[in-house]
């Protein structure tokens, strides 16, 4: 037979903090605290499979419930001793809380001052020497009890109250006598009477189950449904009741109630950190209705408090609560958040957890814990939400700074930044090379615009979602973006934008909010990123930690600079075609597009070579030592041409050719679905020439470089989108051939590796023979998204939203990896792949490489190393750490990592 | 140690029909023949694997050769008795043929008369009796002989011979007597002496080891290296070598030569069919100087000719020929295709084969044979090619009809058609509303132009491939259609089309063939198809034999009756989204489109309803007793509104808004790749309304055809590009809700199966999950082909052409299925599927259904049913019965089919 209930009190508890499952945060704690010998209000905790029960028995408790629940209220008053629940000289009144393994908005919380009615107020007014003491806790009793067990509205008491205080004109609900309570109290019955058709409950027993079964019934109301929904919590595992004895903070001036942190949540000072109030209930601390008071002397001095400190009116009790701090922290070995109550000079402990903190916070006291050993560094580095190193690495509004926000898009690439509007890339290089600060708006951003987004402090677009052009590329260079603000129209041609009748022109400033997804008027200040001593250890103890590689796509010098800071340890992918976008290489670029023999593609060709080189020669030299994965053009071609008929007649005249062949061409090369196109390695078959210039290039870049330093850069040769072993069969002898040409000239012999980007479906499936070829894998789980989905991430926006609403997705595949479709084909690519070529090099350069829960699952995977954008190297350091640290069971740590 | 060469003659042979991998096609049939007691003139097989040998070693042979070739000439002079290679008195003579294991053109056909020099000649003159016939032999040897093994160009001889016969005033090479030979023979010498500086081998043992290695060295040729990419023909097979003895059919007039078929292989009837020539060499059959005559009266008097037959000239040799005939066939039990010569009265026989036949030929051979016992009826069903069927099943251009070729295309969809040319699908249709045949000209179609297709007899477009949207639908349709016909200009505004500046108006006759990608001025005539008895015998046959359904997919109920007649076995994809195009629908479809709200949608769609519901009654009553699939609308909404200003003007006008309006919501719904788009399940998760509208139709439509038929229809639902089971879970309980509407409105409830295409790979890898929603997977292989490969059929054309010539793509995967990708992913739905449900039903919608080699896949992998256009049906129904008949070696049926 199942244990419903579990008791505990006096130092003694059935339960233990591992037993959160079964009696869920708050109950486990409590127990825990018991056996710590704290002070703990005696009480019993009804367990969560009481929950699933009920709902799988119609909304029934088990036979034996009352019974237990009885023992268990008889152990109470065993312990309080003197009290009796329902008595009418010493009752003892009850609070009922829930409490679920995770903390859950939308669930009832809490019924205090349960047992009281008309008779046992008499009793506590007598007990306590207080008849108005008494009146105010049947009052609120009432209150709560109505609103969250009867669904009684809160309104209701409020308009009495109101009605009361003006009837005997005062202000303050304090300033109600016991009279005016006992009044308060009755109109408060009488309406509810009016309001149910019955009178409030005065069978204490009644009350209690009413409350029980209130906590229970919350689990499923709607709103608690669609929080587990959103973060994943099954529906089993139900919510536990947590029943005590009440204590009173509001007994008098030897009374006092507080919540408090063990170290400073903010700044993650070693500082006993909190508030409190004489005579007040918990709820007073949090309803500001009175000013809470600081706990230590040097909390009221820091923040220039005139209100005494606990430290200096009630010293004993505050020693007793500071031992209790460390040995709190000494046991949960973590920051916990605490809350207390003292009756009549007596300090009881009404929760402990582990307390939110912000992320400079955590890193203080994951460091400072392991330095004084408290922790060991594994758990140290398990600390931190990798996620939430983001907001370190950018820079951010100033939290005092005032803000107009008029429009809000999706939190697309993290960082404030504010500047000038410009509504083309050209404006945007032509305002930057001024020296002017802009934010670049578009409708939506391609692979034109690059110049421009790189010119900007921040892109705005109002089409696209998380993953379009925008987006990718703003995250890729760390740029600030929101991206598809529907609510603004862009007016390009008359430089506006335009958003519910408020227009703002060409050169007006705004602000961008990219982890709020914010659009503000004006210039907001911000604050910059700094990076503190204690990221650097524990990123020092990250990197000691992990197993996996760590690597940043960087396609220019200054990416592969920003991605050297950030620990990066070589570059996954290298995207040669921003290097084509550059304004002097698209007019070769497009010359060879218009070319209509090899002979002229290789003429214009021959242009682009050098400069292709000289990029390729800085990157090998930032990146000395480390490995550097280039990726040969990957693009359609039909990207590099113009759209608008003025820029075809420029390309036109700049090319020698009429219009009119420009636009022959541009449509000869437009395509019904450009994603599953002419690009990728099917470029380099149909023009070898392109590949033959690329492998030239890196080659005589990577010759240059060894004679210039002496030692030669770790060049792997990366061709994309390969379907069939037998594209890379004909591109293999294309660039050795490059390798033999340039050792043949130079009189030195380039080292590289040739692999591919295993990025669609049948390429994981054909891994084995692929990898007779290649001897690298680099996953573009992008691509690879979108094919094993037949979803386009430029299209998804559409409705992807119905997705969401309707629960289907439980996250974005393009954000965090699809473990179970998408997955398993990395897992089949890799285990192939491995088959033929048992040491092949295994990496993953799509967007997933810097998301925490994807690369758990690319290190259970055994990816040799993960590869993303610069500025979320450090989230990938970290996350690959933990990932090492939890263990190979993946799935684990990927539902971890989800979660946090 | 290896036997590198066979012996054969005089009714004994070392080698057999079977050991044609080691011997040749050739080879090995002289050998049966020899073991059946034909008179085959003796000779010996050098075989297959020397030719491996020679290759793997550097172009040498292995050293037991010269000997085991010495014994085996030894063993011919044995056979001919008194006759001796290389001897002056009375010299054998020998013919040098090459022989692969599949004939193959590029490689080096035949010397004959090898071993005369000026010295066996002279013999040969003695023996014969005719110095004429010494020189003219010696003559054509060296001719040959000089163009295949010494590489001295063919008209240098052609050059001398004209002079000698100018200088002797003859006009016929026949007319040249001895001496003049003689002197011919002189002047071949000295240009071969002057040409390649030595003179021409007089040692006939040089000669012999000089045609072999040129048969070996023929296996290299480019040529040859060419054909067998592309059929598939592995490098290692090699050819084999035959030498035989020389027989002469030019020796005077009691010698012939001739060809024959056992059968008549253009209509199949049992009578002997050949022709011969009295006194000359097989070569003077074949090269039309001389008209041959016919074997036999019959064919003599069905051909109107006056040339006396052999059953006339010859009649005991006849008899003896004729009794071979029987006795062949009686023994390899097919229709062979002979070579013999008659020398001095007796009969040789030089070769024997399986005879090439039309389709008509072919199904009546092989259904007399079955008749008559020869073979059994699954020997039969597996004699006919099912891609031949096409042929018979569209109409055919009048070959005896002249026609003007102006440009060529893809033969995209089979069959012949003549109209007037008409540019756009409404004149089309108009046009045909008057009577009036038309072909329509697009530069490409796209599903708006689908009443023109229908409307017009046959689809020409300047852009696109095979399985370009117009060569799919035209496919489907039955239309004759000719895709990519690049060369031609369309000018859709002056109604005209240009192909190399000969312009054709509007309203100009054309044809199109659309077997042979052919488009032609005027009107050419056809003749229609007639379905043989023996194609019904044939296809009664091959449903007995095969275990597979087939289906066809067919969304009008045209296609439905097509289908009917053709033979299928149920719908296994009705697509609705055609129902849509319709001039009326599409109003209330584009009214859906731009309404703001569900209510403004739901009022567009309540129009559709009523004619969506005819469609699915009159279908279900054409396909009465058999499954109906319908597939839920699956394109991209945009597909349904107009591009044009002018057209965006009309719609707006029809539902009552502006045209920005119009333009807006275009814009809006325009995206970068449809494919991967708001297409299929997800416009049914964002618009449930349209589904639940479907639902009601197809149910109200079952309901009312039961109610009038007394029997309701076999009803199967299909929701399109399912990735998540999620999907799935979501709408499901929308078409089970608009039952139950149904079912409560009309007091009958419609009995239907939910199932899902499977086309994207997650839902393959998902397959287990899916399954617990589906009732039955149908494969929609073009999309899977398409996200598999990440390859867009619409604009693969423009990098595919690349593929084929290097030979990376052995074949167009979405002509036949890739069995290692796509294939796989099949096979892993299936497997996964029924792990599920064991009883999940499985079909295969995609264009390869009607592919013979996908077929047998997916006999293989086991699918219940395949289904495919309706009139490739035939092709289906044959091609699932031989793949039964093969057995489930399916990796070997595939072959088998791709070769054919």
């Amino acid at each position: 037979m199942s244990k419903w209930v579990y008791e505990f009190g006096d130092g003694a508890a059935e339960g233990r903090a591992g037993m959160r499952e079964l009696l869920g945060g708050k109950g486990a704690n409590l127990a825990e605290m018991c056996h710590l010998g704290l002070p703990v209000p005696p009480g019993f905790t009804i367990t969560t499979e009481v929950c699933t029960y009920y709902y799988q028995n119609g909304n029934s408790y088990p036979k034996a419930l009352t019974k237990a629940v009885d023992k268990a209220l008889a152990g109470i008053e065993a312990r309080v001793s003197a009290m009796k629940f329902g008595d009418r000289i010493a009752p003892l009144l009850l609070s009922v809380r829930s409490g679920a393994r995770a903390s859950m908005p939308g669930m009832m919380d809490t019924v205090l001052n349960l047992g009281l009615n008309d008779e046992t107020v008499e009793g506590l007014a007598a007990q306590s020497g207080s008849g108005r003491f008494a009146y105010d806790s049947y009052r609120r009793f009432i209150q709560m009890y109505s609103a969250v067990v009867l669904g009684v509205e809160h309104y209701n008491f409020e308009e009495i109250l109101e009605l009361h205080k003006e009837e005997r004109s005062v202000k303050l609900d304090t300033e109600l006598d016991a009279d005016a309570l006992k009044a308060l109290v009755a109109a408060y019955k009488a309406r509810i009477e009016e309001d149910l058709g019955e009178p409030f409950p005065q069978d204490p027993t009644a009350q209690l189950w009413g409350a029980i079964g209130a906590v229970f019934g919350s689990w499923m109301t709607p709103r608690a449904v669609t929080y587990r929904r959103l973060h994943g919590i099954p529906e089993d595992w139900g919510t536990a009741v947590n029943v005590q004895a009440m204590v009173f903070g509001n007994m008098g001036d030897d009374c006092a109630t507080g919540v408090a942190f063990t170290r400073d949540p903010s700044t993650g000072e070693n500082a006993f950190y909190g508030e409190y109030l004489v005579n007040a209930q918990g709820e007073d601390v949090v309803a500001g209705i009175r000013t809470p008071q600081h706990l230590t002397v040097a909390g009221k001095n820091t923040n220039g408090s005139d209100l005494p400190a606990m430290e200096e009116v009630m010293p004993e009790v505050f020693k007793q609560l500071d031992g209790i701090r460390g040995k709190l922290e000494g046991h949960y070995r973590d920051m916990q958040d605490i809350e207390f109550t003292v009756q009549k000079g007596k300090l009881w402990m009404l929760q402990t957890r582990n307390g939110k903190r912000t992320t400079q916070a955590a890193l203080r006291i994951a460091v400072e814990m392991a330095e004084s050993g408290l922790i060991d560094r594994p758990t140290a580095v398990g600390r931190i939400e990798p996620q939430a190193l983001d907001q370190l690495l950018h820079p951010a509004l100033d939290p005092d700074a005032e803000r107009i926000v008029i429009a809000t898009g999706l939190p697309a690439s993290p960082g404030a930044a504010s500047g000038k509007a410009v509504f083309t890339a050209d404006e945007a290089e032509a305002e930057a090379a001024k020296g002017e600060r802009v934010i670049l708006v578009r409708t939506e951003t391609s692979p034109e615009d690059i110049h421009g987004m790189h010119a900007a402090q921040g892109i705005l677009t109002t089409r696209g979602g998380m993953t379009s052009h925008a987006a990718v590329v703003a995250r890729g260079m760390g740029r600030a973006c929101v991206a598809g603000a529907g609510d603004i129209q862009v007016d390009e041609k008359a430089r506006t934008m335009t958003v519910r009748g408020r227009t703002v022109e060409h050169g007006a400033w705004i602000t961008i909010d990219g982890g709020a997804g914010e659009v503000m008027l004006g210039e907001v200040p911000t604050v910059k990123p700094e990076l503190s001593d204690d990221f650097n250890t524990l990123m020092e103890w990250a990197d000691a930690a992990r197993t996996m590689g760590v690597r940043a796509n960087a396609d220019t010098p200054e990416d592969a600079r920003t991605a050297r800071e950030f620990g990066a340890e070589g570059i996954g992918l290298c995207r040669t075609e921003h290097m084509f976008f550059d304004a002097e290489r698209i007019v070769a670029m497009r010359e060879m597009i218009l070319a209509e023999t090899e002979r002229g593609r290789r003429a214009a060709l021959a242009k682009i070579l050098p400069m292709q080189r000289a990029d390729f020669i800085e990157i090998f030299k930032i990146m000395r030592g480390l490995p550097v994965t280039i990726r040969l053009l990957d693009p359609p071609l039909h990207e590099f041409l113009p759209r608008g008929a003025q820029d075809m007649q420029e390309v036109a005249d700049a090319a020698g050719v009429d219009i009119e062949t420009v636009r022959r061409r541009a449509t000869e090369l437009h395509e019904a679905n450009p994603m599953l196109g002419h690009r990728g390695c099917r470029l380099a078959i149909s023009y070898p020439e392109i590949c033959e210039m690329q492998a030239r290039a890196i080659f005589e870049a990577a010759v240059a470089v060894e004679e210039e330093t002496g030692e030669g850069p770790i060049c792997e040769v990366m061709v994309p989108l390969i379907a069939m072993r037998e594209e890379l069969e004909a591109l293999k002898p294309v660039i050795d051939a490059a390798a033999d040409a340039v050792a043949a000239e130079k009189g030195r012999r380039p080292a590289y590796m040739i692999g591919t980007m295993i990025e669609l479906p049948r390429a994981c499936l054909r891994a084995a023979e692929i990898a007779r070829q290649a001897e690298f894998f680099s996953y573009g789980t992008n691509d690879l998204t979108q094919t094993a989905f037949g979803l386009s991430r430029d299209d998804a926006g559409s409705f992807l939203q119905y997705y969401e609403k309707q629960g289907i997705l439980e996250h974005d595949p393009f954000t965090s990896i699809d473990v179970d479709g998408v997955g398993e084909l990395v897992e089949i690519a890799c285990q192939r792949g491995r088959e033929t070529r048992p040491d092949i090099k295994l990496g993953i350069c799509g967007e997933h490489g810097g998301d925490p829960a994807s690369v758990a699952f690319f290190h259970k995977v055994g990816l040799d190393y993960v590869s993303c954008s610069p500025f979320r190297v450090p989230i990938a350091r970290l996350a690959a750490a933990q990932a090492a640290i939890t263990g190979d069971n993946g799935g684990d740590v990927v539902k971890i990592a989800r979660e946090a």
